[in-house]
C-alpha cells in the first residue's frame, strides 16, 4: 500500500507504537523551536532535566512575542533565553530578527525532517515538506533532551488543488476556503496533505501561508510535497543542499479527499469571531474599516509585502484608516528597503512596525473600541486583538491593501492586478540575527542569567495512594485555557514567573481562587464537559499545580489539556455518570483512596461525605508511570525512557 | 541698546507687559503643537472654549507618544485627536509619521515665529531660529483660540562656540558640556542663545539636538540664529521661502556668557540619574552595556542615523547587547532605506523600532532589571525607562554605535572617523503622513469621535468666599508631579480620562487618597516646601480638581505647578510662617473665610478649630480673576481677554 508524505516521514522517525490512526506513536524529533512566551518555561523545564546539550539536529530559541518591553520582565526573559540557549547548544534568534515560523522556513527547516515547536503555528514548516507540529513547552524540552514526542497517529486528509489562482486572489484565500469547507474542527486528529497540479503554481511562502493556518482546522499539521518549487526556494536561500524530493505515493490512502479549483476562488474573509466564519469579500463591501494590519507568521513574506507595496505605490491610504505593516523577518525588511517597496509603503501612509508577531498576539496596535480591523493574520478570536469589542476580519494581503486605499472592505479583484510575484533568484542572506551556541568547552562555565522575573519551575508531586482535599472551585461546561490562564499584554510578561502568573489563574471566573487555593495548600477542581478546550498552553496546568491542585474531576476533557495536567503531575478524572457532577458542591471535602489499585483498572471511587461516586481515568500506561513519578520531567529524568 | 534674537521675536509678538526680566509678558503665538499624551486634554479644553477654528497660523496635532496600543485606549485617543483636529482647522500627523519635534523643524517651523507645544522639548525648534517653548495643554488650548501665552520675561544667556568639533565628537557632546557647566537649574528663567563662529559648522539638525536638550537646563528655551545654514536646510526641504535672516545685534546685552571650544570637546555621557551628571566617556570604558537605544527628538535626524549606519556597516554588534533604533520621521526612515543605511543597521543586528518617541518615554524597549542602557535621549531620570533599577547613560549617536560594537561604553574617537555628514541637497519630501483639516464648510457637520476612553474636561468651580473642608492629605517636602500624577506605560493611556487617571493620583504616597477624596466631595491638601516640582503636566492639577480639592496649602510651590492649580481653579496658599505647617494634621476640618477680601491683600486667615493661621497668596491680578471665574478656560470664555 502506498504512503502519504506524512506517513513516509513518520515511518523514518518512529520510535514506538504502530502507525494506526488513533494509536499513540513516539517520534524522533530532528528540530525544535520555541518562541519567548512559551520558551522561558520550556527552558526552565529543560534545565530541570539535567541534560548538558540538546540532542536534536538543530534547536532554535526565537524572540518574537513579548517584544514591547513595557517593564523589565521581557528583557529579563530575553537574556535568560539567550544565556540558557548559548549554554545548552541552542541557536538564539535576536528580537527583531523576525517571526519564528518565517525564519524557520527561510533559514533552518529542511524537507523530510521532523520539527516540534512550542507555538501552535509550527505547522507552517509543512509548506517546506517538513512534518512540523505545535507542542507544549514540556514536550519540546523532552525532545531537546533526545526524548520522543508522542501523538495519536493521525488520519490522512488530502486536498487537491487544480488550475491557478486568478489575479489578486491569494494563497490566503485558499486556506480560508478550506476553513469554510472543513470548519475549525475539521482537521482534528488529521494531517492535511496538499497535492494536485495546482500546487506547482504556489511558491514555498504561499504554501506556508496555507500550512500555517491549517492550525485553525484543528489539524495535527499540514504538508506539501518537496518538489522543484521547494528546490528553487532553498537554492535562492543559498541552501539547495538541504533539498530532497518528497512526494506521496500514487496509491496512498486518505480518509477523506477534497478538491479546490483555484481558478474559481474569490477573495474571502473570516468574519468575527472565528477563522471559519468565512464569507466572500464582495459581500462585505459596505463595511467601513478603522484599522488594517499586515504581517504575522501567516502573511509576512517578501512576496506578500511586495504585492502590498505594488498596490499602494503612488497612492495614499484613506484618511480614516490606520495601516500597520510588520515584515516577517529582517531578510524581508532589508529586501523591501533595497527595492524601494518600503518607501512606497511609507509614502502611502503606512506605519512600519517591528519584525515581530506584534498585533497578532495582541502586543500593540489594538484597534479602537468597537473598531473594525482587517488583518492578514490567522486568528480573530474575541478580544485577542487587545480590544474586547474589536471586530477582526482575516483577509489576504491583497484585500487588506485594497481596503486601506478605499477605507471600506474592498474586493482586490476590482482593482488593477498586482501580478504574480516570483521567488527572487537570490534572497538577501545575512544571518547576523542568529547567535550560535557556545562550543561545549566554553559552555560549561557559562552563566545562565536569571532576572527577578525568572522563577523556577514549580515543584511537582508523585501521585499518592490517597488524596483528601477540598473542592476549591466548581465550574461549568466549556471552560477554555483562556479562562484558566488568560493571555494578553498584561499577563504574558509573566509566562516565566509561575508564582506571579498564578495570581491571574481563573481570574475571569473567580478572582478569589488563587488566594483561597494558596491558603488551603492543596485542592481539587470540579468542572463540566469539554474542560480545558482552546490552546495548548501548559500554563493552564502549571498555575493550578503551583496553587496546590492535585486532581481535576470533570464530565469530559479537551485532549491536550488533559495531557498537560498529566505532564504536570495532576490527576485527571472523569465522572462515569455525568449526573454525579450535580452531587458535588464547591467547598465539599473529597477523598480518593486506593488510587494505586484504581490505576490498574483506570477507575477509582470518590468519597464525598456519605456519597460514593465512581470516576474513570483515561490514562495510557506511560501516563500512569508519569503520574507516579511526579510528572513528565521527573519521569524523563528517572526512567531515561525519553532519551 | 542692541537686542538678542529672542528679544527681537518677543518684541514682534508682545501683547502685554514689559520686557523686563521677571515681569509677566503676554505673547502672540504663531504656531502650536501637541503630542497625544498631553494633546487629548488640550483639545478637550479647546472644545470647552467654544472656538470654531484655531486662530494660529499653523497648529499641528502629532501622535508619537502613546503608540504601543496595548488596548483600545490609544487608538480611541488617536481617533479623537484626528477628528477634533479636522473639525477645528488643525493639521493631524498620523502615528508613525514621526516624532513631533523632528517633524516640526523638518516640515512646519519657520525662523522668527513663536511656537508653543504641550511637550517640554518644544524648544527643539530654536535650532531653526524660532522662539519655541514648552507649555501646559491649557495654555496651548488658549493659544489655539487666539489668546496670549504668558511667561515671566526671561533673562538672556549667551553661549559662544568656537572652532569645530573633532572626528566622532557630536552636537550631543556640546549640550552635555553645557549641562556639565550650567547644571539642570542653570537655565531657569533664561533663554540660551548660541553664537560665535563655531555655529557655522553646525547643521540645523545638529543645532536642534542642542536646543532640544536645553530643556534639561531648566531654560525657557534656547535659540540659534537663522543664517545661511538655516537657509540651506529649508531649501533642501523645498521651503526656502520660509527662511528669513535673524541675528542678534552686536551690542546685545546678556546676563551671562559662556564660551566652549568645540575642538577641545571629548565624547561625554550623562550618568545615572540626571542629565547634568556628566563625565567623559573615556572614564566609563569598563562599564558593560546591556542595551542601547538610538533615536528620540534629541538624536534621530538623517545625519545622526547615517553616522550610526557608517559605524555599523559590515560589522556585527556584540552578542550581549540589544540595539534598538527609532528613526525620527518617515522622511528619515525612507531616506535610510533608499541609501542602503537601513540594511547596514539591520545586517549589524539592530532592531528597527517605529518612528516614535518609544523608549524615551518608557513606551517599550525597557532594559532588563538592573541593566545598563546607553541612550541618545535627553532624560535619564530614575525609572523613566520603565525599569526601576535601570542604569541609563545619555550619549551621542557615535558613542552609542561604538559601544554597540564592543559591548562596553566606548569612546568613539578611538574608532575610525565616520566623517562629517552634510545636509543633503534635497531631502525626500512626502507629506502623506500629515492630514489637512477639513475646509470650514465641511467642518461644521464633522463628527468628533469619542470612544469610551475620552471623558469630558472636569467641572471647575468659581472661587467662593468661604471654603470649609477637611485636610484629606498631608504630605512632606519636595513632592513632585510624579508623586501627584504618575506617568509610565500603565497610566499614560488614561491621559484623556481624568476620572480613571485620578484613581492613580498620589498612589505612591497614599493609595486610599482618591477614594477618600471622592467620598468626601471636597477637600484640602497640605504640603511642605517645593510642592509640585518636576514636569509641567497639568494632570497633576486636574486629577485633584476632579477629586474635589479646592485649596492647596504649602510652605512653598514650584512655579509651573502653582500656575496649573490656578488654571484649574484651585486656590494655592502659602504659610506665612512655615512652622504653622506642624499645627495642622490630616483629618482637621479647616475654614477659609472672607476670601474675596483677602484676595485684595493676597492674604487670608485660616481657622483650624481654635487656631488662626495666616496664609499668603502669590497671585497676579490676572490669576485672581481667573480663580473667580473658575479657572483659565472659563476666564478665557467669559472675558474674551485671551483672544
Amino acid at each position: 500500500m502506498g504512503k502519504t508524505i506524512a506517513e513516509k516521514i513518520i515511518e523514518q522517525h518512529l520510535l514506538s507504537g504502530e502507525m494506526k490512526p488513533g494509536e499513540e506513536i513516539g517520534l524522533r524529533i530532528d528540530q525544535t523551536l520555541t518562541q519567548d512566551a512559551t520558551g522561558t518555561m520550556a527552558y526552565l523545564e529543560f534545565e530541570s532535566m539535567g541534560v548538558d546539550r540538546v540532542r536534536t539536529e538543530r534547536s532554535v530559541a526565537y524572540i518574537d512575542h513579548n517584544t514591547l518591553q513595557s517593564g523589565f520582565e521581557n528583557a529579563d526573559d530575553h537574556r535568560y533565553i539567550q544565556s540558557v540557549a548559548a549554554k545548552h547548544g541552542i541557536w538564539f534568534s535576536r528580537p527583531g530578527n523576525g517571526i519564528c515560523h518565517q525564519l524557520q522556513y527561510e533559514r533552518i527547516g529542511k524537507p523530510g525532517k521532523t520539527l516540534i515547536g512550542s507555538d501552535s503555528h509550527t505547522p507552517t514548516g509543512g509548506g517546506l515538506g517538513m512534518l512540523a507540529m505545535g507542542a507544549g513547552g514540556m514536550d519540546v524540552a523532552v525532545a531537546m533532551g533526545g526524548g520522543a514526542y508522542y501523538i495519536p497517529m493521525p488520519r490522512m486528509i488530502r486536498v487537491n488543488l487544480k488550475n491557478r489562482l486568478g489575479d489578486n486572489v491569494s494563497a490566503k484565500d485558499v486556506i480560508l476556503e478550506v476553513l469554510r469547507q472543513l470548519s475549525v474542527k475539521g482537521g482534528v486528529g488529521a494531517i492535511v496533505e496538499y497535492g494536485g497540479e495546482g500546487i506547482q503554481s504556489l511558491s514555498v511562502p504561499e504554501r506556508c501561508t496555507i500550512t500555517n493556518m491549517g492550525a485553525e482546522l484543528g489539524a495535527t499539521t499540514s504538508i506539501f510535497p518537496s518538489d522543484e518549487e521547494t528546490r528553487k526556494f532553498l537554492k535562492a536561500q543559498n541552501r539547495e543542499e538541504d533539498w530532497i524530493p518528497l512526494f506521496s505515493d500514487e496509491d496512498a490512502v486518505y480518509a477523506a479527499e477534497y478538491t479546490i479549483d483555484l481558478s474559481e476562488l474569490k477573495p474571502l474573509a473570516a468574519c468575527p469571531h472565528s477563522p471559519d466564519n468565512v464569507k466572500p469579500v464582495d459581500e462585505l463591501k459596505k463595511i467601513k474599516v478603522d484599522q488594517i494590519a499586515i504581517g504575522s507568521c501567516t502573511n509576512s513574506s517578501y512576496a506578500d509585502m511586495l504585492k502590498v507595496a505594488r498596490m499602494l505605490k503612488g497612492k495614499k491610504i484613506a484618511d480614516g484608516v490606520s495601516l500597520g505593516i510588520s515584515p516577517g523577518s529582517r531578510q524581508v525588511l532589508s529586501m523591501l528597503a533595497e527595492c524601494g517597496a518600503l518607501a512606497d509603503m511609507i509614502d502611502a501612509g503606512a506605519r512600519i512596525l517591528e519584525c515581530t508577531c506584534g498585533p497578532c498576539i495582541g502586543m500593540g496596535f489594538s484597534p479602537n473600541s468597537g473598531g473594525v480591523s482587517l488583518r492578514t493574520f490567522n486568528r480573530n478570536f474575541l478580544g485577542r486583538s487587545g480590544t474586547k469589542d474589536g471586530q477582526v476580519y482575516l483577509v489576504s494581503p491583497e484585500t487588506a491593501a485594497a481596503s486601506a486605499l478605499t477605507g471600506y472592505i474592498t474586493d482586490p479583484t476590482t482593482l488593477e492586478s498586482v501580478g504574480k510575484v516570483e521567488i527572487p533568484e537570490q534572497f538577501r542572506i545575512n544571518d547576523s540575527g542568529f547567535i550560535p551556541p557556545l562550543p561545549p568547552e566554553e559552555a560549561k562555565d557559562a552563566e545562565v542569567l536569571r532576572g527577578p522575573n525568572i522563577k523556577p519551575f514549580p515543584e511537582t508531586h508523585p501521585l499518592e495512594n490517597e488524596i483528601q482535599a477540598e473542592v476549591l472551585l466548581k465550574v461549568g461546561d466549556n471552560i477554555t485555557t483562556d479562562h484558566i490562564m488568560p493571555a494578553g499584554a498584561k499577563v504574558l510578561p509573566y509566562r516565566s514567573n509561575i508564582p506571579k502568573i498564578s495570581t491571574f489563574c481563573f481570574g475571569v471566573v473567580d478572582e478569589t481562587f488563587p488566594e483561597r487555593a494558596k491558603a488551603a495548600g492543596k485542592g481539587i477542581i470540579v468542572g463540566g464537559s469539554n474542560y480545558g478546550q482552546g490552546s495548548s498552553r501548559e500554563h493552564a496546568a502549571l498555575a493550578p499545580l503551583y496553587l496546590g491542585i492535585r486532581a481535576v474531576i470533570v464530565k469530559s476533557f479537551a485532549r491536550i489539556h488533559m495531557a498537560n495536567l498529566v505532564n504536570a503531575g495532576i490527576l485527571p478524572l472523569v465522572f462515569e455518570d455525568p449526573a454525579d457532577y450535580d452531587r458535588i458542591r464547591q467547598g465539599d471535602v473529597l477523598t480518593l483512596s486506593d488510587i494505586f489499585e484504581g490505576l490498574k483498572e483506570n477507575r477509582v471511587i470518590l468519597h464525598a461525605g456519605e456519597k460514593e461516586i465512581p470516576l474513570r481515568m483515561e490514562l495510557a500506561e506511560r501516563q500512569k508511570e508519569m503520574l507516579l513519578a511526579g510528572g513528565l520531567l521527573k519521569y524523563a529524568a528517572a526512567t531515561g525512557k525519553q532519551r
